[in-house]
């Protein structure tokens, strides 16, 4: 083989795989946003079709030859081609420990299960969904085994989501997060307890969508790239590269902040990933590195940036315009005190920024027993409902605003979870080392993003998968990560709003 | 090679060709409808790489090997498997004729072309259009002699879009219709004028997406297998197989009636494809056969049923329920006549039924000399507008109401138009025939469809591609196509509105 010819093929081989990833990334997409209900099993008949093809490409001998060829001759790559190849291989040495059978049924099976889930959720029917979830676990569980027989499953997937992560680490991460938190919560709960009054009425689904795309353009999203729909959760998706982006909302009108920090939180996604360096397009480099970097992102515009008050100060104005009757008996800083209101409740995405990580605890404990074995799927909703009640002391009235609330294990994220907590405490960090060079609170105040963007496209964004999530941390830091950061600022937060 | 094993060769491969045809059909449709603007290129990029693939899997020689044994030993296949492998063999025989780069870049360059009419429509900007106009022009004219050169290009295209039509067969149907068409449009323009003011006005977006749905359900469409989105223009397409069909539409606020006769017209499709058998599914035989007996049955279910004086008489209550203020001074009589008023006009899609044909006869006009190198791209909006004044005696003010109206041209539909004339006759000569069994007026009445749908599934839906347009006509009619049947009705038509 000829070195010049195999860097060329490397990159077509990215290309191609980009091709079906984007394929494949648009039926998922179509079938959350657009799809008619009875569509699930035709789309899982294509999807099945071409992860075999997919999977016969990245797995076929050719691939395999030009990947390890051009490992053997790593020293002649620059930068960019070791990680590539190194990304490449990572993938496949994984779909060849997969049989090749089980790899296409699980393809077919996840649009079904998605399906599936979508409808129990609707009708807060487990019943429905637990032979699927229960096959979903013995799936993640399997293919942890066949990837790396040595490695406890749970381990496996939690460093898939964020590398470097395991149990041990998670446990002592959210161990120091619960002794400062627990009598965090308990603090604000002595207090008078703030009024939500302004973001809850009745706000037009039309109104909601205006003010979800002035919030895509406040941001800097650029919405020619960056397009905006609605699901029953909110979530991002690249389609081929970072030149086409998707967000989604969902809008309840009843609540205005939902769909508004929503909007705000996938667009932290949305902005990392069209971040990437326009030549990592169509390659491995391309996007976001780790779900836990991606979550210091979106979790940062949400809540750091999103939720503070000179943002809330900016936005207000707008909100008074779009809706001025709801918006008349109140100010900036009811609003203010409305979206930062701590309150143990039952759905993660509407949780306050105090108690999040509560959910979060809540599902790593569960996932962990699911995995060793020591808890079963049917026992699921029975064990949630204790341990809401027992970390968060609400009583969960059915399965849909209890464990059939996320779509997450429906598509076979199990481990996923921590990666918000872990990234909301990165974002912390990120934000005292930005605030160095960043007069953040001043650029709150007139919603212009672009240096906060700027600092976060050259310290992380624009690198894509270029660097590890630990390589990241300490190349933006300088330093170890340190949770502190994290509980400094949420405690900051309730002094400023509960007066503690 | 062993026959049994060859036959399901044949499934397998039509199953792949399904499955790369759902991905690129959907990555068109999101084109058309969700993506964000900017993203056209990105598209084409992965649409390019896949087709290269399709292309190589179609023509690659276990494929060729495959269909040419099954072809050789088709005394031993079905009916099914006959017509499978000679319209294969059919469209891979065209393929292998396109050198593989030029198919490839062709496929990008729709992408890009239909993008650039796009905004070129919006703008009525003609020049930005015109290279890839002549672009597309030399694309066809090569690719048509690529495929069969001792034919006339324009002949090959006609014949792809409508099997048997050819420039004669055209001329001599066109000539037949002017006969009776052009007095018949002066008898009209001697009477009063009937009003249309019933449907103008200011209808909501979302009343008219209502009264759509409504209208989905009343011509008996499974809305869990058929979706409605908005478009530019309205169209129909079928991802993966028929058990996923999507029609589009777009709503003007003024005028009530275009969104309402869209969502029949491709509803009409969407019947005609999701009516194939179910076994037909992931074959080459999913779906309706010819563009020119699909337009039998979206223009008949358009106009036939759709603007009859049953179905105006069913539908009118609809309408005031949805509209009551401005349909509060009409009668369904007024809905009736203002949807069959004959009104010379700019717009195709908008025209009635009886000058209608005369916008077909223009473009058959136009592309049968840009084909024939008599006429250049550049001066197509000239001679668009001195042949609007001719045949139907209108001013074109701009090039966005004259030749940058229709989206056909941008994805090299030439040839296709004459199938919608073709079309509208066929249909009513089933209409003759649908009557000798069903009493078609009594089920316009009372807005049931179920008689109407069953005898179209019978004769018509269920073969999918089975049957060849003569085929089909010769086994539904007993006797040869009459285009006198829809001059018939039209004349019919036209005494009932305007007293003649």
């Amino acid at each position: 083989m000829e070195l010049e010819q195999a860097r060329k093929d490397l990159m077509a081989l990215q290309e191609q795989m980009s091709a079906y990833g984007h394929a494949m990334g648009l039926m998922s997409y179509d079938g959350e946003t657009t799809a008619p209900r009875g569509t699930a099993q035709n789309r899982g008949h294509a999807m099945g079709i071409l992860s075999e093809i997919m999977y016969k490409l990245s797995t076929g001998k050719e691939t395999v030859d030009l990947l390890e060829y051009l490992d053997a001759h790593k020293e002649a790559l620059d930068q960019k081609e070791q990680r590539m190849v190194y990304l490449l291989l990572k993938d496949i040495r994984y779909m060849q420990k997969i049989p090749l059978e089980e790899f296409v049924a699980y393809e077919k099976f996840v649009v079904e299960c998605q399906d599936v889930w979508h409808s129990a959720k609707q009708n807060s029917d487990f019943a429905s969904y637990l032979p699927y979830l229960e096959k979903m676990v013995d799936y993640r569980i399997r293919f942890a085994r066949y990837a790396a027989p040595d490695k406890d499953p749970y381990d496996y997937w939690l460093n898939e989501y964020e590398p470097g992560i395991d149990k041990e680490k998670c446990e002592a991460f959210f161990s120091t997060l619960r002794e400062r938190l627990v009598p965090l919560i308990q603090q604000c709960a002595q207090k008078p307890q703030v009024s939500d009054a302004c973001i809850k009425g009745d706000f037009p689904e039309d109104k909601q969508e205006a003010l979800a795309y002035w919030l895509m353009d406040v941001i800097g999203l650029d919405r020619d790239h960056v397009g905006l729909s609605t699901t029953e959760h909110p979530f991002t998706t690249s389609l081929g590269s970072h030149l086409d982006e998707r967000i989604t909302t969902h809008y309840y009108p009843e609540d205005l902040s939902y769909s508004m920090f929503s909007v705000i939180h996938e667009g932290g996604h949305a902005l990392y990933d069209t971040g990437s360096d326009d030549d990592l397009a169509y390659t491995a480099l391309d996007g976001g590195v780790s779900m836990g970097i991606h979550e210091s992102q979106s979790r940062f515009y949400e809540n750091i940036l999103g939720r503070s008050k000179g943002f809330a100060k900016f936005a207000f104005p707008k909100l008074r315009q779009l809706f001025p009757e709801d918006m008349a008996p109140y100010s900036w800083e009811d609003f203010y005190k409305a979206v930062n209101r701590v309150q143990p409740s039952l759905i993660r995405t509407e949780a306050d920024e105090v108690t999040y990580c509560l959910h979060v605890m809540i599902r790593f404990e569960l996932e962990k027993r699911l995995f060793a074995g020591d808890l079963k799927a049917a026992d699921l909703p029975g064990e949630w409902n204790r341990m809401y009640k027992e970390y968060l002391g609400v009583d969960v009235p059915d399965d849909k605003h209890g464990v059939l609330q996320d779509s997450h294990w429906s598509f076979g994220a199990f481990g996923y979870f921590p990666s918000y907590a872990l990234g909301s405490a990165y974002g912390a960090q990120f934000l005292a080392k930005m605030k160095e060079t960043v007069d953040v609170d001043a650029a709150l105040d007139l919603g212009d993003f672009s240096q906060i963007n700027a600092w976060n496209k050259a310290h992380i964004w624009h690198f894509g998968s270029l660097h590890t999530p630990a390589e990241i941390l300490d190349m933006t830091l300088g330093a170890p990560f340190d949770p502190s950061y994290y509980l400094d600022y949420l405690e900051a937060k309730c002094k400023d709003v509960y007066g503690l």
